[in-house]
């Protein structure tokens, strides 16, 4: 049974849009901060280096159902879990609420990869040890 | 046949994070400003007024594929198309390219509400002359 | 003497750009979110009704002096100044560090306004309560 | 006299917050793209390669001053002065008007440097040809 993992972020002002509520692609950056407190949670950074190479976890598929508006200054309490580990790539589920009250759903899909000074991003395995201790979240 | 709505959008210095690519929530803002393009294209406004009644189109779902990166100075091409029309909702379908290179692929399903002053957005169905606008482009 | 409001805040990723530092216009998001804590700190919020109006505060003028860079994951201390108050108006002065490191300084103006639904908004005088404990943090 | 580079912008929805009006700190993002447009009419990139060296003018200090509120879908009239053409930096000056209403003034004052990888950013003296260019639209 996955372990989900627990922040909660307060929505500011600059969140919000003339609809007078937190405009969706803030969900998308919050979902982007979750991840990499979880990641750091871990004892890695964003940006590890492992094994001599800078390590990131770019996007490859990022979606989000809103069920109910957030509003300016709601906390948001956001859990994620790990749903699958691949060799390569790391799948999330968040799950944004308000005291209680279901807010929005999302998912991302991050590929572990080696970011190559001023080059494109090159997919590969997940270091070992960042991989085990994800799989373990996962279970 | 659906007809594409075709816009395009520079990737500003101000889009693009630290990995210096674009930031993938920078995507969700150009779906939405194309979507807000289309609308207007039919003679609609982000926020019209129908039959008396402040009308816009908050989203419930969103979701990107990121298949290759965008940088700064590219200019992306986007191809909107609508998907479905429904009594109260529109989906749209976002190709996103650079001179021909697939770049990533979106959907976003935006819901017709009536927006009072200070509350939460009501779900209406779309006005008959909207609707029948987005219907012709499905087709 | 005036006594500094502190808060503190964290570098995220979405707030960096290519030259992997955090884009300037994210200092303005950080000093208004900071404006907005001392505020809600005195027992406001950010949109009060005070007697019956709507009172927010937009800002007439902001600047910012960038002296070295803040990069992701660094947690900058954000001192908040309130440097004068006026009949209408607010300034403020932030000094924003890290680990005593001098990263940047700023200057906000915000005017206390009535914000009536859908119009521009209306300056006013602001009201006592606020003004006074505004004042007090000036001295 | 010196020439103004002038440029538009149409403000989207995702500027505005729900005051209903443009976000103060897009001000800034939108002066930053100014500049940029207008280093690029030169024949410059943001980020040039000039005699080996990669080169960018990250910015030491930006102000404005707001004086009527943008809202979405205005047109935004921006005209760039250059102010100062120093031996490592440039000082803009930014004018925003919608039909002729002043909306907005802004300066910034940006600092040539190489940008080693990884590295802070080092200030060096503006390439000759670059910093021709300039002085002639300050002038």
């Amino acid at each position: 049974m996955p372990t989900p993992f627990r922040t909660s972020r307060f929505v500011e002002f600059s969140d919000t849009d003339m609809a007078g509520i937190m405009h969706f692609s803030a969900f998308f950056r919050f979902m982007e901060a979750a991840e990499h407190q979880l990641i750091r949670s871990l004892g890695f950074s964003v940006y590890s280096t492992v094994n001599g190479d800078v390590v990131s976890f770019p996007r490859v598929a990022a979606s989000c159902e809103f069920h109910s508006p957030a509003k300016c200054e709601d906390v948001l309490d956001i859990d994620v879990t790990v749903e699958r580990v691949g060799t390569k790539s790391v799948t999330y589920k968040f799950v944004f609420t308000q005291h209680g009250r279901d807010v929005a759903t999302g998912q991302m899909t991050s590929v572990c990869c080696r970011v190559p000074h001023g080059q494109v991003p090159v997919s590969i395995a997940i270091p070992a040890e960042v991989a085990s201790k994800l799989r373990a979240m996962a279970e």
